[in-house]
C-alpha cells in the first residue's frame, strides 16, 4: 500500500507539473507582477530616467532587443535607449496600452502591447508600435530577456 | 525513516520544477523539435502550400500575429497570409536563419530568427525581416501561439 501510496503522490506531482500549461497556481500572480514592472517602467520614461527604466530588464549579455537590428547585452541595449532617446524631450511621454500578458508556466510570462511617444515636432514628433516582451522570474523579480518592438 | 524519504522526494521533484529555469531535463530535446517545425513549415511554405505551413500555428482563437497590426484568431492569421501572397510567386523562396531557440521550462520555448523571402520583381520583390514566436508543446506537438514578425 504504501508503495502505490507513493506511486499514485509522485504521479499526482508530475501530473500537477504538466497541467502548468492551462492553470498553475503559481501563475495567478504572475499577471499583476508583470503589469507593475512595465507601470515603473513608463514612469521612470516619463521622468527622464532610461537607468531606472532599465531595470525592467535582466541585467546580462542574453538580454536581447529586437527592432530594425537586434542589440544584444543589458550594457548595449541602455547604450541604444541612450543614443536614440538623448534627452527628455526625445524620451517624450510613454505611454503602454492593450496589455496582454500570459504566464507560461511559474518562471515565464509574455507581455503583447502597443506603445506611443507621445513628442514635439522638434524631438521628433508622435512614434507608436507593438512590443512582445519575454519575462522570467529572478531572484530580483521579474524581468525582461528579450523585448522585440516594432 | 520512510516519512524523511518521502518528504526528500518531494523536496526533490519540486527542486526539480524549480530549476527548470536554468536547465529541465525536458528542455533539451526541445530546440531540436521546435527547429524542426520550423523548417517543415518552410518546406510547405516554398512549395506554395499555406496551409501545411499554418500547421506549426496552435489551431486556436487566441493564436496572435503580430506584424503592422494585431491579427487574432488561427483562422485569421490564415486568412492573412492567403491575402498577402495570394500566389506561389508571390510566397516566394522563404528562409529562416540566425536561430536561437529558447526552451522556457518544459511547455514553452521561444524562437528569434531572421526570415527573408526571395522573389522576382514582378511579384513584389525580397523582403525580410526579424520574427520572434512563441511556442507551447501541445499534444500534437510544438505549435506557434504568438508571431511577432517586423
Amino acid at each position: 500500500m504504501k508503495s502505490l501510496f507513493l506511486g499514485m503522490l509522485v504521479a499526482g506531482l508530475m501530473g500537477g507539473s504538466s497541467m502548468a500549461v492551462s492553470a498553475a497556481p503559481c501563475e495567478s500572480g504572475s499577471e499583476l507582477e508583470v503589469r507593475a514592472v512595465l507601470e515603473k517602467q513608463a514612469v521612470a520614461w516619463n521622468q527622464g530616467d532610461v537607468e531606472t527604466f532599465m531595470t525592467g530588464y535582466e541585467n546580462a549579455e542574453t538580454t536581447t532587443f529586437v527592432g530594425s537590428t537586434v542589440t544584444k547585452g543589458y550594457k548595449q541595449v541602455l547604450e541604444r535607449y541612450r543614443q536614440r532617446y538623448a534627452s527628455k524631450e526625445k524620451m517624450g511621454q510613454l505611454t503602454f496600452s492593450d496589455l496582454e500578458i500570459k504566464p507560461m508556466g511559474c518562471d515565464y510570462a509574455s507581455a503583447l502591447g502597443h506603445w506611443q511617444l507621445i513628442r514635439s515636432k522638434e524631438a521628433g514628433g508622435n512614434v507608436g508600435g507593438f512590443f512582445t516582451l519575454l519575462l522570467r522570474r529572478t531572484e530580483s523579480g521579474w524581468k525582461i530577456f528579450l523585448d522585440h518592438t516594432s
